[in-house]
Order: C-alpha cells, then structure tokens, then sequence
C-alpha cells in the first residue's frame, strides 16, 4: 500500500519537511501560490478549516463580551507617525496605494498621473491606529469603558520570502482592540484573550501550546507587554501560534484616547490588542500531518465523517447510494463536539479508490467505504483518520449500521482526544533542560550552524534559567543565538522556579526562557 | 412621548429623507464616516446585523452547492487589461498600489521612492479576472464541471460622493464564480442564484424585490446578460439589491477557461457570476426605518428580544435582575425561525429610559421592560417593535412569563411577517402601470426634473411597454430619462403580457420595464 504523498516528513532528516508541507498543501486542496507576488489563494478545504476555526474562536471572543466591528482596510499614512515605536517597528514593507485611477492610453492601461492621492493611503498590516482613532471618537467617560472590540480582516505585510500560510504578504486573521481605564484592567484582559487563544489552540486545534511572555525584543512595536502561545511543529521548530499585547497608555496618549473618571478626571485609556491568522492553518499542518497527508482535528474538519460508496455501474449501485444517504442523514442529526455532525456521502463521478485517498489525504477523520456487502449486511466498515495505518495495512472496522451512528460521536471527540495526546507527547518529550550552558546550547544545534539543512537531526525547544538582561545585553545574547539560528520564544507562565545561572550572563536566574529554531 | 430621532422621514416632502437615513446610521450605531476617504466603520450593532445577513445566505449559497475560498486582494493590472468590455467598464477609479515601502527622512516617515513595484497592484473591485486566472488552472477536464465557488470579501471601487452603506469606496460583499460545460448550465445558474436572492431578500431581510433582467445598457462590463433584484425605498427610490451575471464565454475565452469534453473535445466554459453586498444594510433601514429609529427583521437582528431592568439601587433590585435572568435564560432555550432565540439582558449601568430608547432607535423586534411589580407578579411588559405607537402613544402588553416564554417564537415570526407584509403592499400600491406616453411619465415625474429636491412629493415606479431598442435608439432613451433623473431598472421576469406602444419608441412593445429614480 502506497503513502497518500510522494514525499515523507520523517525520512532520516529534516531535509524533506518543506517539501512535504507543500506537498500537503497541494495534494490536501489546501491552498496555493497565486500569481500575485507573495499572496496565495485558499482552496475550498483549507478554507472550510479556516471557517470552522473562525466558528469556535469567535464564539470564545464573544462569550468574554467583545463585539465585532468593521474598520477602513486604508490607513492613511500621517496615523502611523503618531506613535514613534509602532513606526518603527513597522514602517519598513507596507503596501502604498498612491493612485485612485487607470486611464487607457494608445489602447493600453495605465495608472493615470493625475490621480495622485494627496496623501498615500497603507493597506492596513495591523488596525491600532484607525481603530485608535475611532476610539478616541467613542470614549468620553469612564461608563464607555471597558470597549471590547474584534475584527475578522484581512491584512498586508510586504514579505520578501514567502511560505503558504506561515508568512504571506496578504492574510486574513482577528485583531482584538480594547480600551480600560486602568492598568489593571487592561492587563487581566490581555491575559484572559492569552487563555482563551491557549484554550483554543488546545481544546479546537488539538495544538498543545506553551503561553508565556516576549522578552522585550520581540515585543510588539509600541507594546508595553507582549505574550505568545508557542506550538512545536513535528521539524521541532517554534510556531508562535498567537499574540496578546498590553499597550499600556502608549496608544491612548499617542492617539488621544481619554476619558472622565468617576472623580471627573480626564485620563488616558490603557489599551490591549490581540490577534490569530491563518498561519494557525499551517501549524495545524504542521502537528498533525503524517505521511498520507493531514489529518483533521474533528473539532475544524469541514467533513468530519465522509462516506465513499463503491459504485459499479450495477443494479446493487441503488441499494448501496440508499444505505448512503440513510447513514449521513442519521449521523447528520447526532452532536459531535457540541454542533451538529459534518457527515457528507460523496456521490461524485470519480473512481471510488481516487476518493478514498483524496480523502485521506485532506484529513477526514473517519472515511466509510460503503460496498454492496456492507449495504445487504447493514453494516459500516470504516477507518479512522488518526489510526489509519498497522504498520504498512489499513486498518477498517465493521459495525452494524445503528451501532455506528450511535458511537460516531464519541469515536470522533476520541480521535479528538487521541491527537491532541500525540502532539502533546512530542512536546513534552522534546523541551531539554539540561542545556548549563551556551556551548551546551552551540552542541546542541550544531548541525544546524552550517549553511545547509540537509541531513539536520530532529532538534526539539530547550528551556534554560535566564537572567532576563535588557537593552545591550539583549542584543548580544540575540546576535549569539543568531549564529545558531536561533530565537528567544517565550517566559513560560508556568515557571519551575528551579533556579540556577543564567545560559547567557552567568547571573542569578529570575526565570526560565524557552530558545528553539522558529518559523 | 417624542420621536427617537430629532428627524423624521416623512414630513410631507422627500427633503428630510436624506438626513433621517444618516440619523438612523448614527443614532442605531450602524455606520459612521471615517477619517479615510470614501469609507465607512461598520459599528458593532451594524456588523451584527451583516453577521445575521452573512449567516442566512451563507447556508443558502451551500445549499445549493457552492463552496467558499478566498483569493488575493490585489489583481495585477495587466489582468484588467485581458478582458476588453471588462476594463472598459471599470477603468475608471480604482486604488492602485505602486510601492511597497515606507521610509523615515529626516524623522518624516515618507514612501521609498526605491521601492516602486515593477507592475502595479489595483485592490480588487470585483474578482473576475483573478478568479478567472485560478480556474484555468483548476479545470481541465468535464468532470471537474460545474465549479462552484463564492467568497466573502471587501472590494473598492474609488468613489468620489459616498454615502454610508449605499455608496463607499470600500465594501464587504460575497462574489460567486462558476464554470460550466454548457451556455444551458451556466443560465441555469444565473437564474438559480437570482432567485436564492430573491428568497433572501423577502424572507430573511423582509424586504420585497423584482426580479428581471437589466437592459443592454445597465449589463456588468463583459457580461452576456445582468439580472438583479429591486426593491423599493420609502422615499420610492429603487435600490438594486444584488445581481447576477451570465458571462458567456467572453471572460473564459480573455483567460484561456477550458475544458475536455465527455467527446475529448477542447472547449471554452461558460462562466457566471453574482453578488451582494453591505449595501443591503442601507436597504434595510430604508425599508423599515420609520421615525423611532430601526426596525429590523427578528431573522437579522443580533438581539430579537431585548430584556431591560429597571433598577433602583432599592432591595427589589436583585428580585427583578433574578426575574430578567430567568427569563433570558429560557428564551435562549426557545427557537425562533430555526435557530436558538437571541435573547440579552442589560444590565449596563445607565438608565432604564435611556436604554430602552436605544434599543427602539436599534430596532430590536421585542423589548422587554422589568420592574418590581413584573417581577412580583410573574408576568412580562412587553412592546412589540414593529407596532410601537398607537399615535402617540406607545403600546405595551403584559402576559404571563411562562405564555411570553412559549409565545415568543411565533411573536416574532409575526413581526417578521408583518414588516414584509407592510413593504409589500407599498412596494405594489406604488408602480403606476398606467403612464402612456414619454410626455406622461416626465408630468409624473415633473417636479423631480427642478434643480433642488426640496419639496418633492413621493413618486414610486413606473412600469411600462418596452420594445427593447439596443445600440443607438437605447442611448437616447437613456439620454431623455437621464434629464428626468430617472433609470431604467429591469425587465421585469413576471411579465402580464400586456402588449401596447413602446414609451420610447413607439413600436409594439414585446415586454415591460421598470423606470425609477434610484440610488
């Protein structure tokens, strides 16, 4: 029996991994590279993925009381001036819009030179500032407050090298923005949108993460605090999965967002933003693909029980298309994972062998190949998804038909379950802590110090006492791990207190870092 | 008892209708102006309702069998450039990106002349031609007809006099895009989705439509034949509401679309496309609004029933916030128009008079007002909507908790069923099918064609023979309507077979067409 890719993940080295993350997202109908520099298309399935994730996550922002708005995709380019760090942090690779007109010209199609824009326009790469803006508008007193916004948008970061999903001048993604009116406040919301992203993450992704706090260098630009959720992906490389920042009055004071306290003060908002993209797509690729292609979490598989029924052009064909729609009908009206079940009978024109393994390879969680044995007998011979192989067989069970129905629920938030245990398991198995020192660290990694990443070993995260040194310091520590191609992730929240001299300084440690390679 | 809104749109002329449409957009916390050029913020409350629109159609374009994706944003220019009646069309105002960085000179943060793009971007208007571009890669073969997709987006079209929702450079809509085998298929299409409009619009946004084809003129750029849905406004002004296009294989022969037949022969498909857009939360409100605010359909409102407490900072506080959380709880449990009721209690800290005027001026379909006695009673106050006032006076009813619990469900079918009955019979008691002559229709119209509005008494439509001239004779007739102010909306698809002389021309008319004002 073949593998459902030409390509494997795991042969030896890491070597084969970005081939076969495309060769998912191409074999799976993921998505694709477009024709425009550096944005891709999402094909159906991964945009099902994508709307079965925007279904349970905005239900998570809307059960902690933020409401969802729409703000100008255009920012004009004097707001970003305002606040001097975002500036900074930003103002390097954004589109410009800087004409509203073509004109043809001998037949041919220009921009045309006299509709120059007085002042150029951004396509947004993150929305503080417009949102700010309206915010500054809403807020007059401290009844106003706090103001729980989110936006579902897309948004555009010029990117030089680009990977589907994991870095795309264009993506779409959620930008939470909130106004409080104290400190406070303001940063239990940053941590209650931290859980509800680890929640998420966990719980519908099936993606174990490790929450935790930016050093300072990776902050957010103009951030006062910035967490992450950071996930491992089967090459053992970070992913920061999503983001939540404290902005303290840094925003509001740039900005002018003010309101009355109940004293009748006039003070300065403290402000948070938040956000997940479509990179998650690629992260759920990342945990959870095997060989044959993806494998879908139940909880955002579009489809999550497909049924391929073996047709022959035979007088059996109507018996066997009957048993079909009887079954998806009855697993349609059962609730998997509090929501009607995804069950789907593919009646298209297509050898059923071919279904089968495009099946497979998007990651159905449970396929049922449907024969005339199976319709006469009443029964359902099915696979799952997460457990699909015995070494080089594919493992199918049989039930009879009411059995099915009546356990599908439970078989599906199993395979739930069963692949959150795995990827779980790899991280925990991979997170070293005995790493005393740099050179320790530099051994570690060492193959991956040479210019090429062929025959590089599996190298998980390491988590080392850390003396959190700012500024220069810092930096020197960012240059060293650099030579390593390595990063700072995070501080986890979770923090051993085990103590112990910090990798980079040889002080006292106050905590611990977690350093791996990243996408 | 006064009015909600300090205006009113029906003070015997139609020069008030204007600014009540842009109260009704501030005071419901709808939309407002933003400080980029042409576009809007969609407020929460707005939003909200776009979800609900979002949510119904959504399951209607799946239902008939359609998947969503997402494609790029920006389309190159020399795509416009392929499809020649396309670019005619739509050459005009567009945003154009032509550089990918910013720089700071002289601590001013300016466009780096450097990073000009080699080709421009425009934002997309409508996605046509890259769409296109992907299903020519896409389809190879007959079997992998019909493709059926559609997709959630913004788009901009420069515009240079906008108004909320009707009329902003940047929009939200769906787009569909098919291929099909046959010019049969592909009409079939069109027709199909033209009529998923239809129900939309009437059933969901209770807003009654006709459905018909657009003349010659009116057709998208490129397209082989336009339909779209109009309904009617109150000021009598019609809006068109979606529409949807038969492309032939103009767009598929520019893009090189085929497909190997059943008989291994290469053929070019045939293409459809169709949309709707934010547009539509403009028609709602000037289909329903009157002058206390909104009045919104139950199947789009983000809260159906709208609980206020009326506290006191007394004892009884606690009974009646008890009271108000059962209630809420138990018709969160009820299902209106099949799905879980919306029901909210509010419990901000503002005063009850003022909350329940802001949920009135909102247009949530039932407001609950609890007070002591209510909650000491076991019994509902209730005021419906959709009938407000009897004159002056506002009309509330009281019932017992366990009756409103069982009755809201139908309560709000009713409401739904009433404000669509309402704008039914003013849509059909307002198209005049008895204007004879060109020389009528401008007396009819006649005080329209003065300089100012003011003053303007309601006109509505005008239905009438049409020999459908094309080419030349069409442009005058274009021309000599453009001087009334007037358009020609659609030919209606329910024809009465009347017969008679053309309006315009003279000749023996072969159908009917609608003429109005519109915006």
């Amino acid at each position: 029996m073949p593998n459902a890719l030409s390509v494997s993940r795991m042969t030896g080295n890491r070597s084969t991994f970005p081939q076969w993350y495309q060769a998912i997202n191409r074999e799976a109908d993921l998505s694709e590279v477009s024709p425009v520099r550096g944005c891709m298309i999402i094909k159906p399935w991964g945009y099902g993925v994508w709307e079965e994730m925007q279904r349970d996550l905005d239900r998570r922002i809307k059960d902690t009381g933020h409401v969802n708005a729409y703000f100008p995709l255009f920012i004009p380019l004097s707001f970003f001036a305002k606040e001097a760090e975002h500036v900074e942090g930003f103002a390097k690779e954004m589109a410009v819009v800087t004409h509203h007109r073509l004109k043809t010209v001998d037949g041919k199609l220009e921009v045309d030179p006299e509709a120059r824009l007085e002042e150029p326009l951004i396509v947004r790469p993150t929305s503080e500032t417009i949102i700010g803006d309206a915010f500054q508008r809403w807020i007059q007193s401290h009844r106003d407050l706090p103001l729980l916004i989110n936006q579902w948008a897309n948004v555009v970061r010029w990117e030089m090298r680009t990977r589907l999903f994991l870095r795309t001048s264009e993506f779409l993604w959620q930008e939470g923005h909130t106004a409080h009116a104290t400190a406070d406040d303001a940063r239990a919301e940053t941590m209650k949108m931290l859980e509800v992203y680890r929640a998420f993450s966990e719980e519908t992704l099936a993606m174990p993460v490790i929450a935790g706090e930016k050093p300072e260098n990776e902050r957010f630009p103009g951030a006062v605090a910035t967490y992450s959720i950071e996930a491992m992906m089967q090459d053992g490389k970070a992913l920061q999965a999503g983001t939540s920042h404290y902005l303290g009055q840094n925003f509001a004071r740039a900005q002018n967002i003010r309101f009355q306290s109940a004293a009748g003060e006039l003070e300065y908002c403290h402000t948070t933003s938040w956000g997940v993209s479509t990179r998650l797509i690629g992260g759920v690729v990342m945990t959870h693909g095997d060989d044959d292609g993806l494998r879908l979490p139940p909880a955002i598989a579009p489809r999550q029980i497909v049924i391929v029924p073996m047709l022959r052009d035979k007088p059996e064909d109507a018996e066997v298309l009957a048993f079909g729609e009887a079954l998806s009908k009855q697993l349609s009206a059962t609730t998997t994972l509090g929501e009607r079940t995804r069950a789907l009978l593919d009646t298209r024109a297509q050898r059923s062998a071919d279904k089968r393994w495009e099946w497979i390879r998007r990651g159905a969680p449970i396929l049922v190949e449907l024969g005339p044995r199976d319709a006469a007998a009443g029964q359902v011979t099915f696979m799952r998804r997460d457990a699909l192989r015995n070494g080089d067989k594919i493992v199918s069970q049989a039930m009879p038909l009411a059995e099915f129905v009546a356990r599908a629920p439970a078989l599906l938030a199993e395979i739930q379950a069963s692949l959150f245990a795995e990827a779980k398991a790899r991280l925990d198995a991979n997170i070293r802590t005995d790493i005393a020192s740099f050179d320790a660290l530099a051994e570690y990694f060492g193959a991956a110090s040479e210019d090429d990443e062929e025959g590089e070993a599996f190298k998980g995260w390491v988590r080392a006492p850390w003396s959190r040194p700012t500024g220069a310091a810092l930096e020197t520590v960012e240059e060293r791990l650099k030579s390593l191609k390595l990063t700072l992730r995070n501080i986890p929240l979770a923090q051993t207190g085990a103590g112990g001299s910090c990798l980079f300084t040889g002080a006292p440690a106050v905590e611990e870092v977690l350093i791996a390679r990243a996408y």
